[in-house]
Order: structure tokens, then C-alpha cells, then sequence
């Protein structure tokens, strides 16, 4: 009986841990992109979801962000019967409870790359597990940018496990891949999923640091690259890379895919979509 | 013996001559779009399908039609484990034969509606079926317009059928719907599937006449509205609305998942999506 209060207690904790983590994590990254920015501000709209919980999205328009959304959500519920089968421990008990914080930039400028990072905790049953990642999405990959990025995901990673790096930058390269084009989605970074290894506290220092990699990552490329000029042909180019970024979104992306599946908000979920994209 | 060897005659024939119509329906339309545009002209491009089959694409970017493709195909072989699952048949025999034409126009101004036509003849172990539908997409539906489309599609409905057009035009609404936005695709039409009365002939002539039925009811609708001109409001209204025909496409449409299932080719079963769209 104690046990089960301690475990009752425990995970109530995690829960509350968590989700408040991402929200600092969202208020850091959306003061820097204003930083960065200088011109734009993130605009706030929260939803509610049926069923249980809710978000809340920050969007900014601005003057290097053409468009960018970071949008916090912790909701649960009932999973429904056909998600049931798609998520480990949910055939036992289909309860589910799940925050994370998302986000996807799309660049005015086409040497500065799209981004996409995320980090979730998601609790089924009475399964709990970490997920998340972050993926470079250059239109003109420059090597230097890309060996930068994958650096300040692999000293997260090193930091807690050795094998991780390798572990989750392949998975984040097998994960974000269009199979109709046979093209990795961008130049890769990490992504992880089902992350549980007994220790929460473990788990959860090492998602926190993830989140903190990206602040450490991004910005710099960003800066690097934004007052560089760009030609109509440059421009062209993105349009269509964003167009292969949008069906990666629809057809592959697990978020997306969860999103729809749990009564998400649209909204929310296609924030991701880029501003402009050319199928031409 | 005998009857064996008339029924193996009898889908060769049926095949071809399914084949050949597609074909001569597909130049009748691109001629007619040609005559309405005036200065754009389809090009040509065949494609080669590894393990059997192939297609030819038809793509015009004109005046008054923004991006238009019209795409044949006959395609040949054995369907994935995963998709023998998910067609009628399959499990018995899983060797597939499917030929059609399929067309998706997005136009230049928001005040001529885009569109969506195709027909289709597919052979999966030993059963046969037609297939096919058009929907109009108008940006600012326009009474007239939509139920002369309607009209035309439900003449070629009656001549075979008294059913037909309610059932198909009520398939057509449930089938051309957006979940996750929770709206209908445009203003509907007809859609049919799996349709095999037990004479071949028949459906074969109703698919024909709904091939006809498409170039009495398109053509006319562009001519009317093609010279109207548009607010840069309409214009940003108009790739809007086809940011969600991209989704639907990319995350409903079952002719997309066919293709990605079957390895069409990727050009080809993307043809449909729009030449810019804009998710702001």
C-alpha cells in the first residue's frame, strides 16, 4: 500500500515535472527567437482539448522567422481503439496522459535552414517513456553548420550514455526520411522514442539537456547565416524543399500522426506546415 | 477448357480496351484544355514501373491553367504483404493489373474552381472492378457552377442506373472529406469504386460516359469564370484552400496511397499537388 502511494505519488510528480519543464524550455527558446529576431513577437492562443487537457501555441512572423511555432500541450484521456494497438502497453490499459513541447521554423531567408525539435513524456498504461529529437533542415546543406548541430546533440547524448549519439542520430537519419523520394527529410541530428531505462530522473536530466542542446545548436546557425543575401532561383529552391517538408509532415510524422489519432488541435498539429511551399 | 480460354481472352480484351480508352479520353481532354488555355501546351513524359508497367504524364502550366496534369498509367504485378491486406481479393491472389487516367488541374485565378477526375480499371487475383469520380473545388463556391457540375454527372449516372448518382455523389461527399479539418474537400460530384455488376460491358459504358460527362461539365465552368479578375485577398484565399487539398491528398487520398503502396512513380502520383500553396 505504501509502495503503490510512493509509485501514485512518484509518477504524479513526473508528470508535473515534466510539463513544467517544457514550458520554461518554451519560454527560453521563444525570448531567444525574439532576440534573434528583433522585429517579430510570439503571438499565444491556447486550446482545449475534448476529453482532457490542452496547449497552448506561440507563433511568430517575423523578419528572419517567416514562420515559427512553439507550441506546449499536455492532454489525456482514452486512447482510441485503432491507436490502442499502435502503442506499447496500451492493449492493457488504454489511459494515456502526454506533454511535450514542439517546434518547427521556417526561414525567411533560404540559407538558413527549417528546424524542427521536440521532447515529450507520454504515459500509457502503466508504461512511461521519453521521446524526442531534433533534425537540420538545410536547402543548402553547409557542412560546417551540419557538423555543429550534430555536436551539440552528441555532447547532450555523451553526457549521459555513450551509445546514444550513435543510437539516436541514425534513428533520427531512418526516421526522417521520405520513402516516396528515397531523401532524408534534412541533414539529421537525434531522435529518440520509448526511452525508459528504470530511472526517471535519469531520463528526464537527459531530455532536459536535449532541449538545452537545441538552444545551444539553432541560434548560432541562425545568426551565422541570416544577413546573407539570396537570389529568386535561392528562394525557388526552398519553396520546393518546404514542399518535400510538408508531405514528410503529412505522411510520416509521428506527431502529426499522434495528434490526429488523440483529438489534438489542428491548429496546433499544422503549425508545422511551412508558410509558402511550390509543388511546381 | 473452352470457357477458360474465353474468359482468359475476355480480360485481355477487357484490359486493353480499358487501356486504350483512358488513353483516348486523356487526349481529348488535353487537346480541350489546350483549346481553352490558349498558350500553354501539355509535355509529355513516360515513366517505367520496376516489376511491370509504367505511365505517361501530361503536364501544362499556362494562362489559365496554373499547373494541370493528366496522367495515364497501367501498372502490373504483385502487391506488397501490406497492401493484399487492404484490397478485395488480394488475399487469395495477390497479382494485380490497374490501368486509368487521373487529373487534377489547379487554375490561376481563385475564381475558376480546381479540379479532380479519374477513372480507373483494376484487376487484383481474379475479381475486376472500375473505379473513378470527379470533384470540383471552387475557392468561392458558386451555386450554378456546382450544380451544373452535378447535373452533367448525374445524366451520365441515369442512363445506366436510377441509383447511381444519390450513392455515388453521397460516396463522393464522405469520400472527399477533410477529418481533421472537419470540411468537405470542394462541393462534391461522383465517386464510385469496386463497381462490377457481373457484365463487364456495362460498367465499362458508364465509365466511359463519365469520362464524357467531365469534359461537358469542366470546360464550360473555366470559360465562364476564366476572365473574371481577382483581389490579391482571393489570391491568398485561393492558396489557402489548397494547402488543405495538399493535406487531404497527401494524408487521405487513396489513389496517393495506391501509387506510394504499389511504387508508382512519385512525379506522377504527385502531380496533383498544387503548384503553391500557403499554410500562413
Amino acid at each position: 500500500m505504501e509502495t503503490l502511494k510512493k509509485q501514485k505519488f512518484g509518477i504524479k510528480t513526473q508528470k508535473q515535472t515534466a510539463a513544467e519543464w517544457f514550458k520554461t524550455l518554451r519560454n527560453n527558446i521563444c525570448a531567444e527567437f525574439e532576440n534573434i529576431d528583433g522585429e517579430g513577437k510570439f503571438e499565444r492562443k491556447t486550446w482545449l482539448r475534448d476529453g482532457g487537457g490542452g496547449g497552448e501555441m506561440s507563433v511568430m512572423r517575423g523578419k528572419v522567422f517567416e514562420k515559427v511555432g512553439v507550441n506546449i500541450s499536455t492532454v489525456y484521456g482514452t486512447l482510441s481503439e485503432q491507436f490502442q494497438k499502435e502503442l506499447p502497453g496500451a492493449d492493457k490499459d488504454p489511459n494515456f496522459w502526454a506533454s511535450g513541447v514542439s517546434l518547427v521554423a521556417h526561414m525567411q531567408s533560404p540559407h538558413v535552414p527549417a528546424v524542427h525539435f521536440n521532447t515529450r513524456f507520454i504515459c500509457v498504461g502503466e508504461k512511461t517513456w521519453f521521446g524526442g529529437g531534433a533534425d537540420l533542415n538545410p536547402m543548402y546543406p553547409v557542412k560546417e553548420d551540419t557538423e555543429f548541430f550534430h555536436g551539440k546533440f552528441k555532447n547532450a547524448c555523451d553526457k549521459h550514455d555513450s551509445a546514444y549519439y550513435e543510437k539516436f542520430s541514425k534513428w533520427c537519419d531512418d526516421y526522417f526520411f521520405n520513402k516516396h523520394r528515397n531523401e532524408t527529410r534534412g541533414v539529421g541530428g537525434i531522435f529518440y522514442d520509448y526511452l525508459d531505462t528504470g530511472n526517471w530522473i535519469f531520463d528526464f536530466a537527459f531530455t532536459q539537456d536535449v532541449g538545452r542542446a537545441f538552444l545551444e545548436a539553432f541560434p548560432p546557425i541562425v545568426r551565422k547565416n541570416m544577413n546573407k543575401t539570396w537570389t529568386e532561383a535561392e528562394r525557388e529552391h526552398q519553396l520546393k524543399k518546404r514542399g518535400h517538408y510538408a508531405e514528410f509532415n503529412l505522411v510520416y510524422d509521428r506527431g502529426t500522426r499522434f495528434g490526429f489519432m488523440t483529438g489534438g488541435n489542428t491548429e496546433a498539429i499544422l503549425m508545422s506546415l511551412p508558410p509558402v511551399a511550390k509543388w511546381p
